[in-house]
């Protein structure tokens, strides 16, 4: 039989990415247009259609060996049925993404929410190839995850599984208040906009920080500080990495995964994060629920969103 | 074809407890004996053999229509080798306990821990019939856990998922030392261990309590006390339901079970326990993790561990 391949869609607010890879799911061929949000989606789901023949015909692989689509969209949906409820970021209430892409397509479509898309490409050919039982943490604006069990995508009931950033971290007295409702998710504490919040806060506190002197406090520039061993940016990583730790404590005594993967924006802070991050779990985690487990960095970068849209149909 | 059934084997160390099962997990017939830990494992599994061949012979299906045998045992295991590691209360190191009984009966057999037996049992043809993620807790001296997903046992990496007990859910500044190592473990407040030691502790402070007239004081004394109004137990069964709820939020944001089910010698506290669960559960989950969640009783008492042993074969 011929080699199938599968096509994975990042569908973003700006611009989709389009990627094409082979049933181990190495990326052998990408592709970028603009989303043109700002015409609907119909446009869209027909621009989707378009970059995918493009890039399909632009590669060493005919239609016919394309076995199945996939769509990563922030949002929520109807997995199973391959519906959009809500899309705030592409302004979508209740798009029948599947049906209308496999009319257009005349393939197999699948799509899921970025978290779990991302989570899969790395897991299936990231940093967790050939482990089972993984859990990812993104670590951007906010903090998502992304639970893979037996290789596969776990969704739970209705698609709320691997909400990460949302687990009760922080104790009460320090607790500030999230955007879903509640007080002391891991996101308040662990996200770039948390990191951003704290070295806002030591500035105004008037605390003696190099940080003082930036303008516009980003992530970055709170890493860069903690290299030069500012103890204030320091201080500040030690607790976004303590509730991570903690967080993954909790998730080992639940799941067990043989391995955590860390990505996102502030996971390039790198083993400044990851030593803390580490040692935080090894204190906060039984033995035995630890043992053999292992908390490492993302590997596909942008790419984990095309790979694991493209593996949606062998592994969502 | 004809029927074919299951056997299930709860081992105990003080008796053995056998189930014969249909292809739906209804229950048919059971037996029991002494276990005779005393005379080592040789003679454990050789009783285990003639209480199942036994049951069978005493049923209404013939030996060939036996599909499979599972058994459920507390300890440490090796479960895709059917391997018991360390069993403390039978005084096994190293029991290959699938080679052996299937060498002696000439069937399939599987193995797993009781909790996770027990949670299986409940899922397949109890509380979560026709659910298929599910998140028991059996509320017992300690606070053990089963994680179902997509209807089957999920054992993670090293089989220590659904150490529900152990998560650190009591904050730093009430929290007190658990067995296991750590501080603030579920099981340090949620289970009847927990339950007797704040009873004690109120009684010792001279808190004015119908408690103080019992002279050895157990979990279901707190209960019939606290149904009676007294203040003192129900302050201990609502801190009890505060971290079960609180620690089922978190599960609802990292897995999502449509289904939490509570068993174990606590979970008969009824509905003063479980309303205070609900209570705090839908105060500390997100809206949308909680939606269609329900949380409910065990419903197969002690049959749970036969009959999810029986299921291994199947669900395992």
């Amino acid at each position: 039989m011929e080699q199938q391949v599968y096509v994975g869609v990042d569908l973003g607010g700006t611009s989709i990415k389009v990627g094409l890879c082979n049933e181990q799911g190495k990326l052998l061929l990408t592709d970028e247009g603009p989303t043109g949000t700002e015409h609907g989606a119909d446009v869209v789901l027909e621009n989707i259609a378009q970059y995918v023949r493009k890039l399909v015909a632009e590669s060493d692989y005919t239609w016919d060996q394309v076995a199945g689509i996939g769509a990563g969209i922030a949002g929520f949906m109807d997995i199973s049925e391959g519906f959009v409820k809500l899309s705030p970021n592409l302004g979508w209430r209740n798009v029948p993404v599947k049906k209308i892409l496999e009319e257009k397509l005349g393939k197999s479509v699948k799509i899921d929410n970025d978290a779990n898309v991302a989570a899969l490409g790395e897991a299936w050919a990231g940093a967790g190839a050939g482990i089972p039982n993984i859990v990812c943490y993104t670590l951007g604006t906010g903090v998502g995850g992304g639970i893979i069990i037996r290789g596969r995508i776990y969704q739970g009931f209705s698609g709320m599984a691997g909400e990460l950033g949302h687990m009760a971290i922080v104790p009460d007295l320090e607790a500030i208040d999230c955007g879903c409702g509640k007080k002391g998710c891991l996101e308040t504490v662990s996200s770039a906009t948390g990191i951003i919040r704290m070295a806002k806060e030591a500035v105004e506190r008037g605390e003696s920080t190099s940080l003082a002197l930036v303008e516009n406090i980003m992530a970055k520039d709170v890493f860069d500080a903690a290299k030069t061993g500012d103890e204030t940016a320091l201080r500040i990583i030690n607790r976004a990495a303590l509730y991570l730790g903690k967080s993954m404590a909790t998730v080992s005594v639940i799941l067990n995964p043989q391995r955590f993967i860390v990505g996102g924006g502030v996971s390039k802070a790198g083993d400044i994060l990851f030593d803390a991050i580490r040692k935080h779990y090894r204190e906060h985690t039984q033995e035995t629920a630890q043992e053999g487990v292992d908390i490492v960095p993302a590997v596909l970068g942008n790419d984990a969103g095309v790979v694991g849209a493209a593996g949606l149909n062998l592994r969502g």
